[in-house]
């Protein structure tokens, strides 16, 4: 999945569909944000108002806007496990194995050209903030200057946990169009320790939230880690969905 | 992958995509469908002519508007490989563990609601051609009608080669939009044998094919089998990508 040409086509769609919708929608200012206001919920969302802040757009880096697909294929040649230290070398070492997403270069180009900032909100580690500032120029995606258009892990209080920064943003721009490749790129109430795996599914395809998806809130797959691979059989097969062949074949 | 919120975001935005895209289109009747024409090549696509055949989109089935919830749970629990007689037994007897991906049933309706025909473009098999129809009705996606509506395996010649039974239909309609999981879903050349993985990425990011995603062809993203991940390492990982922790770490 992660070289294939469907993957390949599933970013340049959703990067059309994020540049055409980012346009659209600045032409129009709109009275509120596609950021979750503090006291949302899920089932009742409401919206960072815009103001008259300057509209941006928001964007996710890792497997969003780059594919880490060196760091990927040591990771699986070697068959590792998730080791800090080694993301680490590969925020500080990495850049030449670097790639953008397909479709995500002309989208940045398109949307900057329409006078609109490009914000990117990362996980990344704010000891590397420089080599990550370096990665994103190196693969077309820049400017990305630290605090500036690129907010990182510790740039606001809650760690990974992403709505803090996006505040933070919010603050200053007209958030119109997000992208991401795990729901916590959204909001981190998709995150919430008592929602389980199915009831996570149950929320994304429910009422305002679902309205959201290619309408404000873009997604990019990501088959590799994170979220939208964890779960254990029952999570992913609710019981009413599980059959055997009733012809009893083994 | 296959039950997380992710994936349920990434479906609802590729047919709300879908259902504006085939709306917008619709309305100004194109000169050309985005069925590729006999003699197209990726490099130089040509499509077949619209005329005044009535419009159209064009689907596939299985994990494009049905989601096979319950043979994949099986798949996966009793560690299965592919056997073309159980497949078979689920096209027969599975309709009750079937869904339809999110989105699909509200992005059908508002379809039809705008005079477009709805046709889906199946490799299920011809002798359970009356089961399919049945599974589509089940989940809200039909009438699919075998020959009118819904064209399996045999119905034209080529096997599990979708192109000529693309052909038929676009002698009947108007193709506006199509969607699938996988790249043969939109037209045979992506499979063609001397296609190596690396060089189906490359004419998918290349050209007018490039331009075509989101733009007439969506695509839905399916990671548990298909076209979409195959390949061996070298294939996913090309030798420019590659990288091994330069400090030497273990």
């Amino acid at each position: 999945m992660y070289g294939s040409g469907e993957a390949a086509a599933l970013s340049i769609q959703a990067y059309r569909d994020f540049r055409t919708y980012a346009a659209a929608v600045a032409r129009h200012r709109p009275r509120d944000s596609v950021v979750l206001a503090q006291g949302s919920t899920l089932q009742d969302p409401r919206f960072v108002p815009c103001g008259r802040k300057p509209v941006a757009v928001v964007l996710d880096v890792d497997e969003t806007a780059l594919l880490n697909v060196g760091y990927e294929y040591d990771q699986a040649a070697q068959k590792r496990s998730y080791d800090p230290k080694r993301w680490s070398d590969w925020e500080k070492t990495g850049v030449r194995a670097m790639r953008p997403l397909p479709g995500a270069v002309a989208a940045l180009h398109a949307i900057r050209a329409a006078g609109i900032r490009v914000i990117f909100n990362s996980n990344r580690s704010h000891e590397n903030a420089a080599y990550t500032e370096l990665a994103l120029d190196a693969a077309a995606l820049g400017p990305a200057r630290h605090l500036k258009e690129l907010f990182v892990t510790g740039d606001a209080p809650g760690g990974s946990a992403k709505d803090s920064r996006r505040a933070l943003i919010a603050r200053r721009y007209c958030v119109v169009a997000m992208a991401g490749d795990q729901l916590g790129d959204f909001s981190d109430l998709f995150n919430a320790k008592e929602l389980p795996i199915s009831g996570r599914r149950e929320t994304v395809m429910s009422g305002k939230i679902a309205r959201l998806w290619g309408n404000g809130w873009f997604v990019l797959p990501n088959p590799v880690y994170g979220a939208g691979v964890k779960g254990n059989f029952d999570d992913v097969f609710p019981i009413d969905t599980r059959w055997g062949d009733p012809a009893g074949g083994q």
